[in-house]
């Protein structure tokens, strides 16, 4: 998505550590003009793949998730971080390690959102070493759902998690895959 | 809003403690051409307001804020619960106590995403002690921008937060107030 890349280039912000921030317009302040776009981006790419509920995860995920779940008409599920008082009931549960935040989460969805036999897109900002579309793919095939596909905005081609899900046979699409990223440059693949 | 009350009547399920679980469609499950229409309705009412950005909490706002950032073209921030690595910079803080949660957090916005100045659209899913609302204009308004409303989708009325905001000169509005709230009955104001 040529518009990504620019927007990349322009706002992106290459920090220690691997961290490529994108407040500006992704994941602390939101472009929703853009966010429009991103969500018509994943519309056409997924459009023949029969999904017919949207999963993400909170919090960065729902603001991508809500826009492809717009553009579909589609309904959209996040898996929670913390059991709170609000989620009831059976849930699906799964590790996920999170290196941005150097912590592990239990993330779950109530059982009740989904029903076995469902075809499910997967949804998120970041797909680098693909701890959380692994922990979400878990949940769904937990559940009996199928996973149609899984769709990140920005992939670390690097650290390598969207080619192990490749290998293992899942649809995976990132709308930008950055290949190579210093304090100077990002290279897209 | 009569969508909204009528979907609160069938879909939404009072738990013990006061919990209105409305996870089917607002904040577990999101509805996303109900979605749509909350963003409408919350443009028609703050058309006037000349609101230039909205501001929310992770992560249950955000999808409300979506909405109605994209029915309005205005970009969307919201405040982390948690410090991450993708914040950088210096921050402005505030303390909120969750009832729902039973926790207290320090809500953070980076402080290039707020410029003094700023007139500034508050939006929430739920409006119940007022802890997150008062902690978003506090926020705001160290930042120096203005507020000009504050919008909650779903606004316990029998729990003051909202009233305590009115008497103190805010312009709060929500899209169904909840004055009454029984196992078997929910009595809208």
């Amino acid at each position: 998505m040529k518009d990504l890349k620019d927007k990349i280039l322009s706002e992106g912000d290459v920090l220690p550590g691997g961290v490529l921030k994108v407040g500006s317009f992704l994941n602390q302040q939101i472009d929703t003009v853009f966010l429009k776009k991103i969500g018509e981006e994943i519309r056409s790419l997924f459009a023949d793949s029969g999904a017919e509920k949207i999963l993400t995860v909170e919090s960065s995920g729902i603001a991508i998730a809500v826009a492809a779940g717009m553009a579909m008409d589609l309904p959209v599920v996040f898996a929670k971080k913390s059991k709170t008082s609000n989620v009831s009931g059976e849930i699906y549960t799964s590790l996920v390690h999170s290196f941005t935040h150097g912590t592990d989460n239990h993330i779950m969805v109530s059982k009740e959102y989904l029903p076995s036999g469902l075809k499910i897109l997967i949804v998120d900002d970041f797909l680098a070493h693909g701890s959380a579309l692994n922990g979400l793919i878990a949940i769904a095939e937990d559940a009996g759902c199928e996973v149609v596909g899984c769709c990140s905005v920005i992939e670390k081609g690097f650290q390598l998690g969207g080619d192990n899900l490749r290998a293992r046979g899942y649809r995976i699409e990132s709308l930008a895959i950055i290949d190579e990223m210093t304090d100077s440059d990002i290279i897209f693949r």
